[in-house]
């Protein structure tokens, strides 16, 4: 049967998998099948059933130190007019092909120079900003002003008019952009649109978002937001920072990640965004959390101190504005090698996409002290 | 017919409403059905379908300069041991039988004196404290203590464990209890425990539900909160404040409420605890708000500065510390009266208990500007 | 202290309760409280905190066979036009200052004859009818016409217009209405209007809300329904008699309640509407179910057969059309007398009010094999 | 610049959109960042943001005509013990990567024996049978035995240990699988375990589900499901004709799909599994739909009657029992060209995942009457 490996590639000889070897006539039914439009499923079986998943994504560092001039090399490139964004796109060797940096996630660098301003659009992929260096930057969502502060987390939610810019006075500035363009592509479900004024018209106060929806415990009374994503849009590092310290004084936290917040939608408790959750987690000096693996794609950002990360036994040490991905599945542990500092990881990943759908597992891992070998 | 008013005391001369005058046949039939446990609907109908609500609750003002010696003077008058707790409660006329400040919530002014504990119960009444005065006093909920400081809103939510104290060293301190303690013995729910060992041990650091839940826009990654009330359970005044002025910096509120939030549980946006909600609002100096009613009772606290309200067509002027109640769909209007400090409203309410069975309802007054004449 | 006994009566000498004796001081004290509309908790907290729920409503039940010629002679007694409604209430010796026949539920039977047809009015209490006797009757919710059967149940939920008649050459008609109207009253959240032209035209073909939403696990697709009450307005008897019999066929049911179904909304598998539920349930030749209590209020119909209950310690004989209440925490059991011919008890009841507010609890009886002593 | 078009063959020369031609300098800026596993996201911006969706998948009819022969084949083919399960799978040209039908669904024929039993087995991915044809066919889930009869639909949610058998006496059966297995892949969250003793015990009657759960408007009193899928786990054929009957009798139903339920989950009047949907409609004799689309992938099986679809301006003439996919977004038309008979479509699809993430969205053919040209 040489020439038709295809057919019992992936025979398993366990009770209860497909484990049929090729006949001629087998193989003649298969191609008879194929003419149809159809297949044998005991030739694929054990292919699309795998026991556990095997994510095609791979763990992966990129280090800010290196992607920066880059980065920053754009600006004399190209122009926003040509470009749209000028943006260095984070690629996964297993996901080159949906331009994802990790599963369905893709992530860039975004730089804007001073007095320039983007065209507003809006598309179904869902959108975040974690804000890198400069001064000056800022979002329109909605007719909303947002100003962009290094570690601020700034939402662009799916549907919603968006531009940015730098103001005049302003220096280069650099954030990480974080979409689901590459699920609604998969998902058959993408659209995009220029808005047809190009820019839009301020209709509130600036960063009112946050005045009126972060209050501790308090809504507006009465309100009605019914949308899926929260109508605070900038989460600042400063009460964020402040938060992680009061929780870190009466709290161990997780024993996975230590001193851990979701951010999520003041109205409901829920995720942000419907398709990106997004987190912000604090490593105590010294801490070295143990291994686990969830069903869900990662990508981190270091926002704060320095450290490493073993991920799928591969160890990968970081500074300070490095970003690194965990693919599904993988275990992960974390160590903040500094005995003075504190360590701060921003994460964003797909959960409330894998929790929606039910499919949410995690699992510790359980030997050696919760540590991995270190693979060579 | 004399003497059988009670039968046509309801007729109405409209269409659709009942209007049967008594005969002697009719009367005869009338206690034909009393002695079957049953009685004539038409001799009741319009009595019980009013056209709207009309609520036997009155306002009422209580002023805290009146109230204030008699909450002390229970210090000397009785013992926690014997009293349980020393608690003056207020009282409406029309509402005496239920023990009740207005609707069915109940409201009274709590007193200990330093190095005093109480003994822990639970019961199906959900409570609050806002506190008043004094240095040094504590609850203990389900084993976390929560320190009470000025204008802190503090709940002991339905079912919880729960015991109040003042430290040695401690000054006298005052607090406002709010319960639904009538409407849990309106619908027949109401049960009521001490505390096995009569005190609590302490399970967890002093105020740590604040340090863990009171990020803003932040909650614990992969909480599983799933009681039905907030796992936050001091919200300090500090803060509150803080939010009410960043609020009043980008909006102008609501016209019949200024600026206004609502307390609520962080994991789900909704009210702190299922039977009694709670709200904080700012009027700026010179604000008069327009009159609007609610299907919804409310008892308030003046919390800072000070003014009048309009309820009903009746004037009250108040005070810091002074508290009144708005019953059920009655307009009401506020003044602050200051041409320079802001004016500070605390409130609890039964609104979550009306959302819950779907029965709200407003209405602004559309007349004279929406301002009420004052009844004289 | 003579004549102030009402001070002291709830005293209870069990660390935890108010234990205060009256001295002439304190009687003082209290009369001062009272001019200032206050008092002293301890005087009455006790009584307003039991040990457990104390329900006013006492167990009753309404034979059919004393009530139903008093319901007949309505008909000549009272025109519709001027008594609106031809309706004998069952009334509660412990509600009757509500009106109520148990908790806060109304109930009464009424009748109309053929060729009548009342006005059309809508409130904000829920209603619900059950079927008794009679040909032609028929009920309008907001333009959807309804014909009545004997033991169909039938939703005219708060907030629809609605009517009822029999059609000429038909016969007298009698089903029980059951409402909300004490509990929208209590919540000071009762509004009525009469239809501005009387009578509704008719907007869709008769029966129409059954033949859409009753299907077995099947919606309209794309449904938006998103009122609180159910989209079917009409649960038919012979489908609900057999999906009785095809559960009865599969399972033992409930110890306490025997093959046991609630009528639900099918958009949400939640309550039929927000403040009233309802249940059909039944017991098999011989049956008796073991006694347990619940908070909330229920009225029980008699719907197929005959057999008693032991409701609080008393015994209750029934038969057919007869109706009873179960007050709450009063632990009920039933017994099915008949060894050949099953027993259908429909009932309606607070339990989404109850449940709505999270103070839903039960408690099966635990001595003598489940059964209570009979009280003589 | 010949050999580098992958860099610039996404260009538009439209405001807001990517549009920078190849330069020396730009090719080796590009070559630079893929050493770093980046890219610009000019280069791709286009690409990756479409102006709406563009499914790879394209429709596709399978005549069951063709394809029963093969599957009856597999009989003698292979043995159930070495094939784990005997399926012809219909492969999507667009789709063949992914082993899909359409988008991520995944639908095959099944066909067993009388007197063979398979393997117990359960995996993340949610699974449905619609039977076709047969006599004896059984499923058992989670210990519950169903009976499979013809056009009956029935669950095997994700995580519930299921196997199929056939009665001895019974004949050859064959059914249609669908399943979300590539959607499991793609989202990296497929789990697969066989049973550890291959058969499950029976733990319930026969039937059970569908004898508790499809009561219309009825559910078991104080059940406590909390699962994602239906309890309800067999939605037969004659209930479900019967209910589109009597839909038909008082509605004209959707112009774009005629009388149109979704199967659901009683408890919740969701879908019946979290991640697939399913439908069965009718169109009356000589009804002729309007065309929409949708977001969301379908596959649909002809239960009764014969027609044909006209999918993305492609005429598909079909027979009972023929399987054709619509993919997302691309407009689709029915017609039953019988003028005496009706035409059923039992289809299932990923609306649940789409609706879960908030990405639904609908749109009429607007032009010529709603009605696509064929595209020659």
């Amino acid at each position: 049967m040489a020439g038709n490996a295809e057919y019992d590639a992936y025979r398993e000889d366990v009770v209860g998998r497909a484990n049929v070897a090729n006949t001629a006539e087998l193989v003649d039914y298969y191609r008879d099948l194929e003419g149809q439009g159809a297949g044998a499923l005991w030739t694929v079986a054990n292919k699309i059933e795998p026991w556990q998943p095997s994510p095609p994504s791979i763990p992966m560092l990129w280090k800010y130190a290196a992607l920066r001039p880059h980065v920053l090399r754009a600006l004399d490139l190209v122009t926003p007019e040509k470009a749209g964004r000028r943006v260095v796109y984070l690629v996964n060797p297993g996901r080159r092909e949906a331009e994802a940096a990790v599963g369905w996630l893709y992530t860039g660098l975004q730089v804007m120079g001073p007095g320039e301003v983007a065209s507003s659009h809006r598309h179904s992929a869902s959108a975040l900003r974690f804000i890198m260096e400069g001064q000056g930057a800022f979002t329109v969502v909605d007719g909303a002003e947002i100003t962009l502060g290094a570690n601020d987390f700034v939402l662009t939610p799916n549907g919603t008019w968006h531009e940015h810019g730098v103001r005049e006075g302003g220096t280069p500035c650099i954030w990480q952009d974080g979409l689901d363009i590459p699920l609604m592509n998969a998902l058959d479900a993408n659209f995009y649109e220029v808005h047809p004024e190009l820019q839009q018209a301020r209709t509130e106060p600036v960063d009112a978002s946050t005045a009126i929806w972060a209050g501790p415990g308090l809504l507006p009374a009465g309100q009605q937001w019914s949308r899926r994503y929260s109508p605070m849009l900038r989460y600042e590092w400063a009460p964020t920072y402040e938060a992680l310290c009061n929780y870190a004084r009466v709290s161990d936290g997780s024993p996975f990640d230590g001193i851990h917040f979701d951010y999520v939608n003041p109205v409901t408790g829920g995720p942000v965004m419907s398709t990106i959750g997004a987190s912000m987690q604090m490593l105590r000096p010294g801490e070295h959390t143990r291994a686990h693996r969830q069903v869900g794609s990662f990508i981190f950002h270091v926002a704060k101190g320095a450290g490493r990360a073993v991920i799928g036994g591969r160890r990968f040490d970081f500074v300070e504005r490095d970003i690194f991905c965990v693919p599904s599945w993988t275990f992960h542990e974390f160590v903040n090698a500094s005995a003075s500092e504190d360590l701060c990881l921003f994460s964003f990943h797909d959960l409330p996409v894998i929790r929606a759908l039910g499919l949410y597992r995690e699992e510790g891992y359980g030997e050696n002290g919760g540590h991995q070998p270190i693979l060579s």
